[in-house]
C-alpha cells in the first residue's frame, strides 16, 4: 500500500500534489479534542502513563503515515522529495502547510542523524553518474565541465561527501579541499583548470574552499559541520604533515549589508555613512577593481568594513552572514580577510571581492563553539579586531 | 563528547549503569512545568505554533540525549544494548525506569523502520563470524555445531536475515526455510543433520521452520513479519515453481493453557474438564508418547484441544499463543494441526508434541490481516473448525 | 630485482630502451651451440628426455627473463608496454628485434588466454577514470566528449569490455551495441547525441556498431571474437526478446582497393576498368554525395563493386578487408550492403560511404567459421551474390 | 567445444581418464619427423626464422590443446585437477605419461607465475566455505575443528594465502603465523586451543609455524617462498614494532636419516655409530620422552645429531631435509635447534621431537639465497656449527 502511495505521489502533477498536501493538512493533522483531554489528564495527574498518552496525542497521524511511507524501497528519497516540494510552494501555501512540513522535517532530522551517515571520498575513480551530480550540485564555485572537475580531483585536491544508506547514490553534502603550501589569499589560482598539480605530501595546509548541500528536501537539517570535522580527521590520518585547516570563504551578505546601511535614513554613525558611500561607489563603478587608483582607494575602507561586518553585524545576536554563522558555529575562528580574493561576477556582486579564512584549530574548536553558542562571541585574530577597532576609533573621533 | 559517554557506558559496572539510568530518569525526564504551561497555551489557542511548542515540551530531554549518543560510530548498537540492560532490570526497577525505556524504544522504533533494513541471504559462503552468531541466536530449534549449521545451509535450505546499516555485522532477525515436496507434518526429518539433500528445483513448498529475533534490545520492535513477506518474494523470484508457503510452528503456550484449565476451580465446562484430565495424564506419564496404547488414546483429545486452544483461547481478544498471534497477525491462516510432530524435550514440554502449519497465501494475506486486526478473526481451515466444533458439540451434549 | 628492472625500464629514455632491447637481443637470445647439440642428441635418440632437453635449449633466456619481470606488481602491464615499444620501432629496427618481440608475444599470448579474461559491462555508473579511457581508445566512431559518451551508455545502448586480472583498470577490447527495432542501414542516427532513447525491452535487434582494441602491446593477440560471442550470450540472458545480432561495419580497405585497380596497368577486365573509373570520379568530386544526380549515378556501381570486393578481393586466400576477415573468421555471414551509410570524413575516405551488416546467427556460427577457415568460403546472403554476379555477368558480356 | 571436453573429462571414470591420457600421449605428442627436419634446417642456417620454426615444431600439439581447454569457465581448475590425476597414476603409468605431465606442468608454471597471484588475509570474517578448506588442507599441524581454527585466527595470530584469479575460491598455499614476545622453542603452547590471546601490538616476533600447499595438481610449482616474503612485508606494514621473523619447523626426515645410518653396513664413523645407537634406542623405547633419566641422556646426542643432520646430510649437494631445503633456499638461515619441541605423534615419529627456527633476516635473505643456490652453503648460527663440530671432534678423537 505504502509502495502504491509512493508511486502515485511520484506520478502526481503539481496540482495533485497540492491536493495530497491539503489532505495531509486537513485529515492527518493533530486531533485537538484528543490533545485537550490528554493535556487535562496530565495536568490532573502528571506521571508516566499520562505523559505517554499526551505524547501520543500530540504526535500527528501524518507522522505515523510518513513512517509507513518509508517502508518500501525508495521511500526515504520520496519523503525527501516531498519536503522539497513543500519548501517550494508559494509563500502563502508554505505558511498554510507549515504543520505538514514541520512534521516531515522532525522525522527526517531523526533519520538523517549523523550516526547514520557515511563519509566517502570522491575521486576520479568514482562512478560517472555520481560525479555528474557533483557537477550539478556544486553551489559555490561552479564546475565548468568534466575537465574542470578532473582538476578538482587531482592528487593535491580532495573531495568528501556524506551519504545515507537508504539513498546510496545521492550525496547529501560535499566539501572540496585544496592541499597547499601556506594559506591562500585568493580563490582564482585554486580554481584554475590548468594549475600545476602540487605534491600532496609536501602540503602543510588543507583549504576547504567549497561546501555544498545537495538536497533541498533536507534544508536546515545540518550535517556540514560534522562533515568538516570528519574530513579533518581523515586528512590527518592520511597526511600527517598537515598542520593548518582553514577555509577560503565568501561573505555572501556583505554587499547587501552595505546597501542596507545606505537605506537606513539616519546614517547615525561614521560606519553607516562610510558603508553608504562605498556602496554607492561600487554601484556607480562596477568595474572599480580594474582601475588601479580607485582600487587602491577602496582597499582600506572595504577591508575595515569587512572586519566590522563580520564582528558586529548581527541578526538575533548571531552574525548576519550565513557562512560566518556556519563556520563560527562549528567552532572555527576568523583568521584573515583577503582583499580582491574573488573577482568572479558572484564574488564581486555578493562579497565585493573579499574572502575570509576561517580557521579550524582542533584544540580550540570546542571552546570556540561554546563561546559562540552561549554568548555569541566571535573568536577572531587580533588583526581583525584591530581593523574593526580602527573603524570604531574613527567613528568615535569622527 | 557523545563518544566519551558511549565508551564510559560500555565500561560501566552494573551499579554504574544503574546510576546512569537513575540520572536519565531524574534529570532528563519530562519538565512538568513546561508541559503544563505549553498545554495551557495550546488549550487557549490551538494552532501550529502552540501545537509545536507543546510537542517540544512533551519530548523529554533524554530523547534528545539519545539522539546525540547516536552520533559517534557504534552509537546505534550501544543504544540497543542500553535498552537490553533496561529490559533486564529487576521488575520493580523496570517499572521505575519505564519512562526511560519508553523513550529509547520510541526512538529505536523510528530508526529501525523496515525501510532502513536490508534483507541478505546467509549461506555457507557467509563470514564464519556471522554464522557463529546464527548458531548462538537460534532460539527455536538449537543448532548443534557447525556440521548441523552446514546442513541447514545446503541447496534445499535457505536462511535470510535483516540487517541495519549501522550494525552491519549483527543480524536483527533471521528465518530458516526448508524447500520440500509437500507440506511436512513433523520437524524431526527436517532437522536431521544427515537428511539427504533434496533438489531445490523440484520443491513445490517452502517451509518456514524457525524464526529468531537476535537483539534483546529491540524486543517488541517487530520486523519478523516483514522478513517473511520479503523472503516469500525472494524465493518466488529465485524458484518460480514454488507454490506453497507454510510454517511448521510450535504452540508454545499450549501446555501452560492446559494446566491453567485445571487450576480454575470451577472447571465449568466440558473443555475445561477434559483439559484438566489430559494435563494430569501428561504430568503423570511424561513418556506417554512411547506407550502405543496411551499415545493412541491421547491423540483425539489432544488434537481437539489444540484446535480449540488456537481458535478460542484469547487474551485481550487475541490468541493466547504468541506464535499464533504473530503469524495470524501477519495475515497467515491456520492450515493443519500435526500430531506428534515435535518430540524433543521442549516440543513435549510446551506444545505436547503438536505443531501447526500456518499458511501464507499471497492473495489472502491482506484480507486475513484485516480481519484479524479489526475483529480478532482467526482464519482457519474447515478441518480445524470441525475439530473445535466437535469438542464444543460434545460440550453441549455433555 | 625484477621490480627494479621494471622501474628502471619505465624511467628509461627511448635511447636507453633501445639499449635494453639490444641487450635482450644479443645477450638473452637463443644459445646456438646448446640448441645444435640438443638437436643432435634428439636426432640420435628421440624420446622424452631428449625432447625435453631440446625444448629447454630452444626456449630463449629472455623468455625466462620475461617470466621473472612479471613477478612484481605492475609487471604484466610493463611487459605489455614493452611490446608496444618494440612494435613502434622503426622498420629496420623492428626486423632486427623481431626475435625479442616474438618471444614476448609468445608469452603474452599464453597469459592473455581468453580463460583468464573477465567480461564486464561498462555503463554510466562505471568509474570516470575508466570511461575516460573508453573515450580515448574508441577507434571506429570517435566519442566527442562526455555528453556523447553518456548517450552511448543509455538504456538502449550497451558497452562491454574484456579485462585481465593483472591489469584491472585497463580495458583490453570493448564493443558498443545499439538495441534497435530492425536492422539499421546507416550509422548517423545511431551516433546522434540527441537521438531519442528507445525502450530496450521492445528492441528485437542488437547492433554491434563499434569494436576497439585498446592495447597496442597486445596487437595480433586477438580476443575480439570471444568478446562478441560472450556479449551475445549476456544480451540473450538479459533481454530474451532479442532475435537478431548484427554488426554495422565499415569496409576500411574499399577505397584503397578501388585505387589499386586503377594502378594495375592492364585493367584486364570489366571490374578493373569500372573500379578505376569510379575511383577517379570519387577523387575528382570529393563532394559527390551532395550532388543528387551524381550520387544516384554512383549508387549502382559502388554497391556492385562493394559486393565484388567483399566476396572476391583476396590476400593469401582471405578477404583483403580486415573487418570482413575478422567477422567472417568469427563465423558471421555477410547480410546486407548499405548505401550512403556513413558520410563522415573517414567513412567516405575509406569505405566510400558504404557499410555492411555482418550477421551472427548462433546456430550457423560454427559451420560458417569452419568453411571460412578451411576453404576461405565467404558465406553471404543471396542478394550479395546476385550483386557480384551481375557485375561478373556484365564483365563476361562486356 | 573446449567446454564439452572439460565437462566430459570431469564425468569420466578413472578408466576413461586413462584412455584420455593415452590419447594425449599417442596422438598429441611431439611430431618426430617435423622436429628432425626443423632441427636440420636450423643447423644449416641458424637464424630467427629457423629458430622460430624449430620452437614451433618442438612444442607439442597437446600444449596447444591445453591452451584451448583453458578457454571455458572452470578450465583452469580442470587442468589443475588433470595434473593431479596424472600425478596419482601408478608408478609405471606415471613414467609412461611423463611427457603429458611435463607439458601440463610447463603451462601451469607459466600461468601460476607469482605476478598473477593475489595474497589475501584469512580471518574469522572469511567465508565459512573457505575456512572449511583451510581445515582440510592444513598439512603440518592438524586443525581439530572450528574451535581450534578460531583460536588460530585470533588477534595474535595471522593467516595468509595465495589465490589465482581463475580459481578464486581455492587457496593455493597458506601460511599460519603466531605473533609472540620472543622466539618460541616449542609448538605445543602455540597450538593450545585455550592459550590466552596475546596483544598483537606488544609482539616483537612473527613465527611462521605452518605452511601448507593445497593443490596436488600444482606440486613442484612453488610459490611458498614468495608467500613468506609477501607476508613479511604485510606484517611489517601492519605492525611496525615487529623485529624478528622466524619459523618453528619440523625436521621431517631426521628419524629416517637416523635409521639409514644404522642400515649402512660399515658404520664407518663415529656419527654413523651414534646415529645407529640412538635410532635403536628410540625404536625400543617409544615413550622415551616420558622417562626423566632416559630423556636427559638422549638430549645431548639428539641435539648434536640434529645439527649434523641439518648442516651435512646432503642429497645432490642440497640438504636432505625438504623443509630445510625450502627455507634455506628462500634465503633464511638456521637459528636454533629446539629440544622436545614437538611431542605429538608425528613430531616424535619424524623429527624425534626436535624443531628448528629458521630466521628470515630481511637484509641477508638475498645473500643467503645466493650462497645456498650457488655453493650449497647452509648459513647457520655459530651455536649450530659448534654443536656439529663437537660431534665431529668426538669423531676425530673417537
Amino acid at each position: 500500500l505504502a509502495s502504491q502511495v509512493i508511486q502515485a505521489y511520484q506520478s502526481f502533477s503539481a496540482a495533485a500534489r497540492n491536493d495530497f498536501f491539503d489532505l495531509l493538512l486537513e485529515e492527518y493533522g493533530p486531533d485537538h479534542g484528543q490533545i485537550v483531554s490528554a493535556a487535562q489528564a496530565y495536568q490532573q495527574k502528571p506521571g508516566f502513563e499520562t505523559h505517554r498518552a499526551l505524547a501520543r496525542a500530540v504526535e500527528t497521524p501524518r507522522e505515523r503515515l510518513f513512517q509507513c511511507l518509508n517502508l518500501p524501497a525508495g521511500g526515504t528519497s520520496a519523503l525527501v522529495r516531498m519536503r522539497e516540494d513543500l519548501l517550494q510552494q508559494s509563500t502563502p501555501r508554505r505558511v498554510l502547510l507549515r504543520g505538514v512540513e514541520h512534521d516531515l522535517r522532525h522525522l527526517l532530522q531523526s533519520w538523517f542523524n549523523r550516526g547514520f551517515l557515511a563519509c566517502r571520498r570522491i575521486d576520479w575513480d568514482s562512478p560517472a553518474s555520481l560525479l555528474e551530480k557533483i557537477i550539478n550540485y556544486e553551489a559555490v564555485h561552479e564546475i565548468r565541465g568534466w575537465g574542470d572537475l578532473r582538476r578538482r580531483l587531482e592528487g593535491d585536491r580532495r573531495c568528501f561527501a556524506f551519504f545515507h544508506p537508504s539513498m546510496i547514490d545521492e550525496p547529501l553534502v560535499f566539501v572540496e579541499i585544496a592541499l597547499t603550501g601556506g594559506i591562500p589569499r585568493a580563490i582564482g589560482p585554486l580554481l584554475a583548470s590548468d594549475a600545476e598539480v602540487g605534491d600532496e605530501h609536501q602540503a602543510n595546509t588543507a583549504v576547504f574552499y567549497s561546501i555544498s548541500n545537495c538536497q533541498t528536501g533536507l534544508r536546515n537539517i545540518s550535517f556540514g559541520g560534522f562533515l568538516i570535522k570528519q574530513v579533518v580527521d581523515e586528512l590527518r590520518r592520511e597526511l600527517d604533515q598537515l598542520q593548518t585547516f582553514v577555509t577560503l570563504s565568501p561573505l555572501p551578505r556583505f554587499r547587501a549589508w552595505l546597501s542596507q546601511q545606505g537605506e537606513t535614513g539616519g546614517k547615525a554613525d561614521h560606519v553607516g555613512r562610510l558603508a553608504a558611500d562605498i556602496h554607492r561607489c561600487l554601484e556607480d563603478r562596477p568595474l572599480w577593481f580594474q582601475d588601479d587608483e580607485l582600487r587602491e582607494n577602496l582597499r582600506a575602507p572595504l577591508v575595515h568594513l569587512g572586519a566590522h561586518f563580520l564582528l558586529h553585524a548581527r541578526l538575533d545576536e548571531l552574525p548576519v552572514d550565513p557562512v560566518a554563522r556556519f563556520h563560527l558555529g562549528n567552532g572555527a575562528s576568523l583568521l584573515q580577510i583577503n582583499w580582491l580574493a574573488d573577482t568572479s561576477d558572484r564574488g564581486l556582486a555578493q562579497s565585493a571581492g573579499l574572502m575570509v579564512n576561517y580557521h579550524y584549530e582542533l584544540d580550540r574548536i570546542e571552546a570556540n563553539h561554546e563561546q559562540f553558542v552561549k554568548r555569541g562571541t566571535v573568536v577572531a585574530a587580533d588583526t581583525i579586531h584591530d581593523l574593526a577597532n580602527e573603524l570604531a576609533g574613527e567613528t568615535r573621533s569622527g
